[in-house]
């Protein structure tokens, strides 16, 4: 795969105006554009992004552009890209896009090499990929630092760290308030929920609603499934968030129990193997699986595909799959279900975390030399502008301590 | 407009997968069809129609036909038609669709017209279009009854009754408790904000919501627009259902003042001019404007128009429409949002709102003789009957009220 | 048992203030005192009640009153007569009361004798003991009609009005919108939920409450039970209303698998024997039994009583029954648990209850004789006043129809 | 104030049964005195505890008891002690309780100062007050360590740590997340509601009730506020909290807006001066204050009572203030709602925090040597242990990782 260079007028007209749409309601990511405008903080860097190609995503690319670095992205799945997207990109804004929808896998890490190849100083990641293509093909001599977009490349990251494997400084961007409260939560409850609509059309009012995983992502979720009529079900690993459902009113119980009475599945742990074959095995015939999780590896997706009597794409993003004697619908092949089936993240909740991101790659420029090769997170007085930003924006006005106030909270003396 | 015969096999063969996945949901019809395939009820019967061309109502003309009735299918609403389900109906039910996506006024009324020339037996209606125009022009002589489906439509039957102007006896189908508490409440709720989401990619979470109406439809939008994270502000007519909606936690003011505060705005009335001029006048700049009611009248759809100094569509069924000096962003061009941007009901409540259609078919043939020309509501077993079928269709059982419990229910002296 | 004359000053006090208390929160009530006030609408009438001897049943008197009625107050259950209100009435009102908290069935009845004996015009009914006294002693010569309060009650006389043993004209005030809508949803659905924490002290999130019965006092239940962080379990006999706590997003299920799975049990179905020994059989160790219908047969709780082990009362309002080897916890005796371990419901909604019964009060003395001895409601427009007057105490305006409007919805023609 | 030896059998009889129901809600803390009983872990140490004495600290200062200490209890809040459950403690547990219910500000720091006289190796503190009396007195001469309950005295230690006045390690057990998670959230959030119910029989639908503070309280406050019916808003000094609340759903202002248009207003803070007079001039006739904060400062008590015209309790919990010409209603004095007017948390959720006292208290004396004169937090396996034994007694079973899952999430190598 080469440079996305769709000619496609209609596609890149209906790309910018999506760009354009995604801009309204992306407001921190335009006041950061504005004051990058003027200071030009990435003037000659090289910024190389795997990210989902989408009209955030966009945005946040004109942003650093308009800041002065070149940019090269690359994409984060398979099936997220938006091609009309990548088309507007790449006409209107001049940004080389590196990416397709539907691409294969070789085309996948061919445009990943591309983008690593542009000896980048700094690279955004979302779910790790760029990053460890850069670790495994020891391109990472330019590097000053990167950022992660999710938890599941967080946990990767870790996990280099932990191993010494990490050749330069990372910058949590899950981990920002500002990011995982919301993005994960907000975002990922609301846009799951789009995308399973979109590739069902289904009721969700009164169906049993197997939410595995209640981390920031699953807790969105389970809330959405709440809102929106179904009886939620939590799996989960740590006792702590498991009582946490509990208490949340959710049934909370072993997959090997909630496989046998679920009617939609969802996963959202960063881990593998959530949903097995022996799991699909106990379901009832019709059930749909989707999953959240950065990776398709959650259910186990091959495994079915190769053990399926039959295999059909019935509606945009749905595929019938005959096993066992009866039939499962799998959303988006196991991808993503809210980039797979529908448009990913709304606007709203990608303006902070895309903030976010802007903020780490300037943060990485200004501080590297003082950074260890370790995973970091921004300085909580970031977090708070992003936070007190995104309020402005919404006409949002909150009280202040007053002196009084932060005496008293400073006075340990003082009590009953 | 003549009939729908648009020869792509494609679209055909979509068409066709899509009625079969909303088939699987529909399991109240589906035992219906059972029913009527061996006792032919509608022999030599013909019906015309006018509904939303979606697949639900393909398995209801599928159904019909199955019992012996000839069925002639045109458009509710100029925007609802679905054309992947009118080539299959057309071509793999031999089933005459008389209907096009985006048509005009003129090929809509063509469409009724023709489908109003069957000579029918019986008409089903949808907002009342198809009845109106008999009555119209004169073409009820043949008709032995006819349905409707919705609020709207009950509302226009009931001024028609009122005024001696009814021609035949009209079964308000919308009435029936399967059809309105269902369909109206989780239907609407749900389909209306994934046209919303599909035509925006807006959060929800943290929006103002106003919504006009608190009817079953209103408070089905109301609930799933909390569910969604939304503050809800309720307009209404009738004190009793403000003070629903006040007790229920939500804001109730008068549209005067909900237009000033609103982010998105959602009509549910069934009334005309809820939002006026003068309120788009008094909203924020990027206020979003969706109608959830049967007709295009609950937003000043044409005077804005007229008075826009421009209008654009941004995204698939967003149009940005500059006036007053701000921008405000209209929904499927003011018609039922969850059918102009997204695909109407979900199947699982349009299974009991058919269910209705057919049995209040059936129910028009067999005592037509002892109807007047009156609106009538189905008999309340048959209520009880497709509620029963529904449980039953997922798996649950509820009790029965045993001897002494009848016994005490029918003894009045019994007491502290 | 004779007139309550509780002659202890603090008593009274505490009494006359919790009636003041009320008052400001029965605003409705308030205006249609200062109309009586003027008019005297029940000069020379007898009114005897038989109505929880709560505060806001206080009010009620005190408006009769106010209207120039005399007033003659027995109780509507033994456990549900708070003893400071009546001493207040009697001391600080001069209104007769003829009850005593936890009075035993003898006294009771001769409570509700004195009461009937009075030869009352009208009798107001809270569960239709009074009415039905006054029915199996033929004491109902003077009477033009009665009131009734709640669906037990309603149930009852709908019962007399079939098998025609009904000698008067009831107003069922239970089946105006502006009663059921609000008394029975969101002051049942509170306060049973504040008798539960204040005889238990039991966290409710995470806990499993089944709820018997979905009417609207079912729901009310299920609806803040949900608030509250519970698992919720409907039972239901009516289809079509276990079909909407299906999609309201509840498990619904017999009682017989209920009973196994539940830790909170509350009944509101009118009906007796929802929970039986045998259900009680079933239950886990330690499960919490509650009933929040008029009468205490909905719980076996005769049968309970007689078969335990031993009853022994652990904190006010509730008792510890051993039983098949293990402990289940009773609320209030089985009696109403809002009345009898808290307060009843909260003055806001008796308001408006209370001002359909003052209502119908008058309506009986100005239509009784065009009235048969059959079941009634209120005409549409008192409900409506009800709601306006309570919007308006509530400084809440809403929207009316224009001309414009009006014609609309009574022109069928128009359409799409 | 000497030691609590209220001689009434009754009120001891009481007492112990309400102990004894409380203790079967607390399964892991029964778990931990099983255990205690046999290693006595705390043989021949003193612990001096500032608790609100209540059913579920009775439980604790047992299970210490049981496990060899020697136990002193003193109170946390004047009005928080519960007269029965001291009674009970005293004789039947032979535990002593230097506290009584409504005591002056002289009594409880004599009381205070009586416990801090027992030459303590542990003290168990909430709030902070007993910690600040040794400190204050210089008496910490004999303390191992401490452990505080509550946000606010962990922002008072962490005020200490910071001037480096703390003389002995902290175990800052609010920081658990069995507990604030639990305890601050979805007990905080029903017993604050049980207090304002219990005070005021009010209906809370429809209320507006504006929540100060966002941390862990307030969001359980706004969660049942809203569960409840209310429409709730917010007020926050956090961007990040604020903007939370904001997608929450709730409205976010400043309390100078807020308290104009609240009826209900409930501070959760740690703060003083949250709500001040000069908000309580904004406010609607009628208003209610409660506040569920650790100290009475969050309103500004004092000040309201030295400038209102009439201060009268009208209910149990509730004062009628006459001022700026209107009357308003205050909660418990200002104290915290939960305690003062009603039991304060459920046992379910004091259960896990009392269990992270007592591991606390332990790990204090297993770690003292290492610890430095810091606030520390429990180590993350205890929390975790604590869940899993509570998850364990709600019989909830869990998933647990498999090796191919470590696996997975060790490497960081595979993705796409």
């Amino acid at each position: 795969m080469v440079e996305n260079r769709i000619k496609d007028p209609n596609l890149r007209n209906q790309g910018r105006k999506k760009i354009e749409w995604a801009k309204r309601r992306m407001q921190v990511l335009n006041s950061l554009k504005e004051e990058f405008e003027k200071l030009k903080p990435f003037k000659g860097t090289a910024i190389s992004a795997s990210l989902h190609v989408t009209s955030e995503t966009a945005n946040l690319m004109i942003t650093l552009k308009a800041g002065g670095a070149n940019v090269y992205l690359s994409p984060s799945n398979p099936l997220s890209t938006k091609d009309d997207i990548a088309a507007s990109l790449v006409y209107d804004f001049d940004i080389p896009v590196f990416a397709i929808h539907g691409e294969d896998r070789e085309s996948y890490f061919k445009n990943l090499e591309i983008v690593a190849s542009k000896k980048p100083d700094i690279t955004l990641d979302d779910g790790g990929d760029l990053t460890a293509f850069l670790h495994n093909h020891s391109l990472y001599e330019h590097v000053k630092g990167g950022t992660e977009e999710t938890t599941t490349g967080v946990i990767r990251f870790r996990a280099m760290e932990k191993s010494n494997d990490l050749k330069y400084p990372i910058i949590a961007v899950n981990d920002s308030e500002t990011k995982h409260f919301f993005d994960n939560r907000y975002g990922t409850g609301q846009s799951t929920f789009d995308g399973i609509l979109r590739a069902t059309n289904m009721l969700i009012a009164g169906k049993t609603v197997v939410v595995a995983g209640y981390g920031w992502c699953g807790r969105g979720i389970a809330m959405r499934a709440k809102g929106l009529g179904a009886n939620v079900i939590v799996t989960e690993v740590e006792p702590v968030k498991a009582l946490e459902a509990y208490m949340d009113g959710y049934r909370v119980m072993k997959m090997d129990s909630a496989s046998q009475i679920g009617d939609i599945f969802i996963t959202a742990t960063g881990c593998n193997s959530v949903i097995t074959l022996e799991h699909i095995k106990n379901m009832k015939q019709g059930a749909v699986l989707a999953n959240a999780g950065h990776f398709d590896v959650e259910i186990e997706v091959k495994e079915l595909y190769d053990k399926a009597d039959s295999v059909e794409e019935i509606r945009h993003g749905l595929e019938k799959i005959a096993i066992y004697g009866k039939e499962v619908f799998l959303i988006a092949q196991g991808r993503l279900a809210n980039l797979g089936a529908a448009e990913g993240h709304p606007p709203e909740v990608m303006d902070m975390s895309f903030a976010n991101q802007a903020l780490a790659a300037r943060y990485i420029l200004e501080n590297h030399e003082k950074l260890d090769n370790r995973v970091y997170i921004l300085p909580e007085h970031i977090d708070r502008e992003i936070a007190s930003l995104k309020l402005k924006s919404n006409d949002i006005s909150i009280d202040a301590l007053n002196d009084k106030q932060v005496a008293y909270l400073s006075n340990w003396k003082e009590g009953t």
